[in-house]
């Protein structure tokens, strides 16, 4: 029989008719022959709300008590579900992360899932017993209530799968899958019926944030096929997959963007051996975190020095550059937080040459200046000026065929 | 050290504010030298929020996912006040009921505590850390969480006082202590220093509900003395202990009233041997709990006999009374809902005769007709019409010597 892990954000249990409506699905998937185990997340709203309680109290809570806190939302969650599909006839009985147990370290608040012991659950299934399980929490050896973090509930829905060795782990939220590039964008955007999971974690890490880097990363290592779909519309979703099930590979899948970054230029460095070393030896000291790195040539034994940090870090990087001012012996800062880094992103890049090329071209016929480039083995990133952000995503999508017949009917995608 | 647990019910941690204030007074109570355990209720409305929640969805859930989701309502109040008191530097540490463990059965929404271990309780208390318990819950032998019923969280107090055998268990509510009687039928009413657990029971199970009685028994069988007294006003309350600790036996030390019951009379019936059992009989079969029964002799072969049952249970009463009209033979059912039972309690009674008859003095004087009689050892009540209720609890408060220099400020009470 089949084994599927089902999980359900907090929009999709936010009140009890949409609880009501999840338990169909629940049951509908048990009456099409498969064995079901349920991941929910709290009510929404319900956890800021619960934060809120603890930040109100003290702003340095302890983390510890934060997690007591706040993992009670996911259980009540648990609780109602179990009731309304029960109501059903549909046999079902709630599991906390104590309960099964998951087991984590004890970084309170952005736990890492040590070991999941599937026997109990899987016993639950045998008996055509329906588990439904706290998302976003476990427990520490020592018996105290842990958090993994926001997005947890994800992670913890992967890490279920793969401990009970599941066909399948059903992502419900509320969009229908996930798009060749964001739709509010590109109205022509296409719903990807397949992506891998190399591919999904760089659209990911680029802010298509459908999946948490950390869930997919999991469901990579451990083999779990996901699919994302809605639990408002009743049709297939998008599967993230291992490549070997991806047939026809193709050369671009799907065109990313991130405005959260800022480029920084550090003019006439010296150019001697070592300046790279000191420089972003100090930035990771910092915490800064540096992606796109560029530096071009000068002719009087100087260069220039372009990268690009986190746009919340640049303050961080002001001060870091500052201290190895008279180490680098750099002429001035330039700093630019009005860029976008767009990005093309497919796994059949690595059979096909040129990738960079077409894109530049498609870039240039519109007249958009490329400042960055960096290129992995799946993906080709670029760095222009944030007003070009729409202009650029679009005549990407185009150049790489991804186009759809048209544009979707309005709210399709919701 | 002096080992105390303090337990504070829903309105006492109704909100942040009130939270604060709790943390307060456990600093105070560590900083005069006791070892603390704290134990709490959910904040008020909560409790009733998560019900409404399950009933909503369906009036016939599963208790057994009624106590995963009720249960929350504790150990948010666990967490937050265990920050408030990390805040004024005081360790602290939440403990739910899987943690600890209470042990109960698995009569879910009305569990029994069977065993609770108090050694990680008493580590932590002696490493200077106060634990700060769940109240109202448990987990059964297989790892399901329980509630205890309503006013559970009394019964957690007391069980894990008894527990750690601790020298005083506190329980915190909205009134200062225990009063004679009503103070707002009797505004000279005055506030107990000490009373014992029988003296107690009696009073609760007639109304005086200050403390569940479940958590009065238990407190008995495990000589946990207990007080009561109030969070929001910084003065000693009642203590409730065993009979030894009392030295001045009060012959009645408080007045009760109850306007739950209602009076039933069977005109003429065959005053034959075994009419009572069938009668009773019949009573118990159908869950109506008989309390004051009294029976007169007739001349002609028949007899009166009238009853007390729980107003509640008036109509299924009727019904078992018509199932045995053809054995018992009677003329007509007479009921009368308006009635009170007018209870006076003291130990001193045990040794001091004449109570009752005190008591009959005392209502003759102001004309009151008592309808039904019954007496136990340290208690005597009558059922009277209920327009006397106040009348009647003046009069014996008085006669008894009750009575308080003069009325107590308004809102003291409070």
């Amino acid at each position: 029989m089949p084994k599927i892990v089902m999980k359900f954000g907090g929009t999709s249990v936010a009140d009890l008719d949409r609880i009501r409506n999840v338990a169909r699905l629940v049951k509908k998937q048990r009456d099409a022959g498969d064995e079901v185990a349920v991941v929910v997340s709290a009510m929404s709203g319900t956890t800021n709300h619960l934060v809120k309680l603890c930040n109100d109290l003290n702003p340095l809570h302890d983390t510890a008590e934060y997690d007591a806190v706040v993992a009670t939302g996911e259980q009540v969650t648990t609780g109602l579900l179990a009731i309304a599909l029960q109501s059903l006839g549909t046999p079902a009985r709630s599991w906390q992360g104590w309960q099964i147990p998951i087991l984590s370290d004890d970084a309170h608040g952005k736990a890492r899932v040590d070991q999941i012991d599937g026997q109990k659950l899987l016993a639950a299934m045998a008996r055509g017993e329906t588990p439904i399980i706290a998302g976003f929490q476990g427990v520490t050896a020592d018996g105290r209530v842990t958090t993994l973090g926001r997005g947890g509930s994800d992670l913890s829905a992967v890490a279920i799968a793969a401990a009970i060795k599941a066909d399948r782990c059903d992502i419900y939220t509320d969009v229908d899958g996930i798009y060749t590039t964001d739709p509010r964008v590109v109205p022509r955007a296409r719903k990807l019926e397949k992506i891998s999971f190399e591919e999904m974690l760089e659209l990911a890490s680029v802010g298509a944030k459908v999946l948490q880097t950390r869930s997919v990363e999991m469901a990579m290592k451990h083999g779990v096929r996901i699919q994302v779909l809605s639990s408002f519309a009743d049709k297939p979703g998008s599967l993230v997959v291992g490549e070997d099930e991806i047939v026809e590979k193709l050369v671009v899948s799907g065109v990313a963007y991130s405005v959260d970054d800022a480029k920084v230029t550090l003019r006439r460095v010296a150019d001697r051996p070592g300046v790279a070393a000191i420089l972003f030896g100090r930035l990771a000291e910092a915490h800064v975190n540096v992606d796109m790195i560029v530096q071009n040539l000068g002719a009087d034994g100087t260069t220039d020095m372009t990268f690009t940090v986190g746009r919340g870090d640049l303050a961080q990087a002001r001060v870091a550059l500052e201290d190895v001012r008279e180490a680098l012996g750099y002429q001035e800062v330039l700093t630019d937080p009005a860029v976008a880094k767009i990005s093309v992103v497919g796994i059949g890049m690595r059979s096909h040459a040129g990738v960079a090329a077409r894109m530049f071209k498609a870039l240039s016929e519109r007249n958009i200046n490329i400042q960055v480039i960096s290129t992995s083995e799946i993906k080709v990133s670029v760095l222009v000026a944030a007003e070009y952000k729409e202009l650029a995503v679009r005549a990407l999508h185009s150049c790489f065929g991804l186009d759809g017949d048209e544009p979707p009917a309005v709210g399709e995608g919701q």
